[in-house]
């Protein structure tokens, strides 16, 4: 029990210091008035993957999933979890991002109340697709996240022993996963924004969806179970396939 | 009282090179006639956070803090440090500071004479607010900071006993904490310019306020006290939140 | 031969990888209503590097080649590879790069869809040059792989038996040959737009041919021997001029 | 004698991949019809820091000083450097610096015979000052290079014995010092666009005079002396203050 604590305790740190990181970064390049405003993808991209570095440093005790479809992934592959513990790293990875995106929203309050648009202000909290189509959008989540669970269960495997934790938090610390989620960004994220995290999109959107954020539009939730769906199946997939693909090198 | 005089020496040095390197990337993007003008806000982010690279390296036999927020931070996380040390830590850091920034003025002198609008000039030495509103400004810099030194306290309690430095200095160095600095701009500086350090702030606000810069205009004292507040408040409870929200890991 | 199924299967992958993702960022950046679109040639450099990155992550197992032009170059540089171990990689490489490119225009479909210009199309998935002449764009992809196989060469002997591999994947796991194809890209890459890998280029060019891509135009075959010849040149003289010009350091 | 041989070999040949990179990477940006042009100062600065990643990867050998400036500031910290060694160091640096020019106009032959614009070619080759003054450019590139000869030397004294080389060439590699030059052209390149290194800027000026160049113009050889003597001004100082400024750690 001591231990599902430790881990409900680390999952959601990280994971609420990864969502307002994250979604800050949106914040800042695409609220009104705010120093970053137009700072590109690229901005986005980096700022992303240094959002997961830092929630990735804070939840070392728990193996840093901070991702449902991380654990769901890592459980198809064969780790070691037990059914509740897999309930309490995703419940606290939703709460998490929950208070992640309420934080968010107070450091920006002053610009969600300037900005005139509310699809930005949606944006900063939820994904959403550039063409909707539901089913393509879900088969690029389903890549997208396959790669980032795929290459983060490869980090494991490569080398040397020290490194062999899901999140590489030995040699290079937070870093390599980081800069994954940099290249997923800017590789993947073309068409939906790269959710590749139902934690991420979901806790955000709840937030966005129950917060008196002044001017707000729909909280989209006819597209929600994308974002939930396409990393679920993406994460398992590469979960199965790392048994075959990413043979054990010692 | 020799370990007083390496303290001041290395926290003096480390943080005049950080903010001569951090307000020269500010000047580099806002001076009329730089070769970098308009480089974007991401080029500041990575302008500071390798600011902040080689602040840490030149300045590890103090452990590098160059920031009271850090000191005061790992102070309430149970550093043992003395009121004599804190002390020098902190005033090492402002002078430190002040000196950085008289140096960039140096090296920027042609492009402060050129420029034609006083508050870019200012925006150079010292943060301010995109939208004035003091309550709301220090929320953000005490979010900013809290994120800043919860982190660094991170990375000297993840997995290794040779990175367990404030600075993870020993396996990665500096890296670390640069790019946690690079993400924190990213994601949070939006609103205030992210000082999320006094002595960053109130060092080349000074600077700005004694030197005979050309056309420049009012140092803005109105608006000091935000960057000075809300980070010792950020550090604080950051440093209050590490023992029960960051085990250490063996 | 079960070494040769390993080989196989790990240059595979990893191509796939490096493909996917490397090819989705210049959808990304290239393609009718992305995210992405207009993000600029450092993220296409970010991207493309961020791609060897994890390529080379998940194909640990057989050295993480994952480029005719490497593997030519370390037979050349004296490694011990068999006439049919070279075969394999090569096989492999071209498969693993025409999976990569489906994948590709798989998560990119809709915007493939809408996008007007098809030399945009043709864009996503192999190089083109600037200013067309088979000559000088050939000495540019020399230059360009060169500097990829020779550097590639030198990690294996900077210092430290457990750096000595041709990846360096011990010490920082993918991360130098990220950051070596980061930089080729922006410096070498405005002529030809970097192929440095016939593997990269031929698997989709193959892939642009035979998929039926919406309104796509020529693969441009009359140009396709240079991304081929290039590199295989370059890299061959860097396994070569390895020898004198690269001393192992113990 | 053996010994002289293999620092000049090791010099130049990391000096020549150093010029070839960097000024490359100013070539895309700046000349016509480059697939990079118009990518911004932190293409740039990015381009610099891992031409810098490149070149000292290759010269391990000799310590991979690359710059006259770190030679002389080395020098000057106490290295145990005859003037034999220092000659040889110097000469092979700038032979590899002509070199490595001579090979970016070839790979850039087509741009440089479109460009227009004397003044872009030779900005490709060697730095200019962005407003005139040779007292001003001088004190820049003091500085600038004080700051990149002081943290190189840094590097070697932090922490670990394994990483105390001038160019931190065990634990990290590369990587410190190429983010340190990323760093030092963001911040402090504005004004005259950081020559840091009279090999750098001397050797290409010469290549500029001599090669047949379409439609150049003049070398400038009026300022040629500011990024000579501003980086030995500044490398000196950064040696001499070493001693007092940074405490070797054990």
């Amino acid at each position: 029990m001591d231990n599902l604590g430790e881990i409900f305790l680390s999952e959601l740190v990280g994971t609420a210091l990864l969502v307002l990181l994250g979604c800050g970064v949106v914040a800042n390049v695409a609220l009104a008035r705010n120093k970053g405003l137009g700072g590109g993808f690229l901005m986005v991209n980096f700022g992303w993957g240094l959002a997961v570095f830092a929630g990735v440093t804070v939840s070392y005790s728990s193996g840093a999933h901070l991702n449902p479809a991380v654990t769901l992934g890592l459980l198809a592959s064969g780790a070691d979890l037990s059914a509740g513990e897999v309930a309490i790293y995703i419940l606290a990875q939703l709460l998490g991002a929950f208070i992640g995106a309420v934080l968010c929203w107070v450091a920006y309050k002053q610009h969600f109340d300037d900005e005139p648009d509310a699809a930005n202000k949606l944006g900063v909290f939820s994904t959403g697709p550039a063409i909707r189509s539901y089913g393509w959008n879900f088969i690029t989540e389903v890549i997208g996240t396959f790669v980032l669970v795929f290459v983060v269960i490869g980090f494991g495997r490569a080398g040397d022993a020290d490194t062999a934790t899901p999140a590489g938090l030995a040699a290079l610390g937070a870093l390599p996963v980081a800069l994954l989620v940099v290249g997923i960004g800017a590789s993947l994220g073309g068409p939906t924004g790269y959710a590749i995290n139902p934690a991420r999109d979901l806790g955000p959107r709840i937030a966005h969806f129950v917060l008196p954020i002044k001017g707000k539009g729909t909280s989209d939730w006819a597209y929600s179970w994308v974002p939930i769906a396409g990393p679920v199946v993406g994460g398992v997939i590469a979960g199965l396939a790392s048994g075959p693909l990413l043979p054990l090198v010692s």
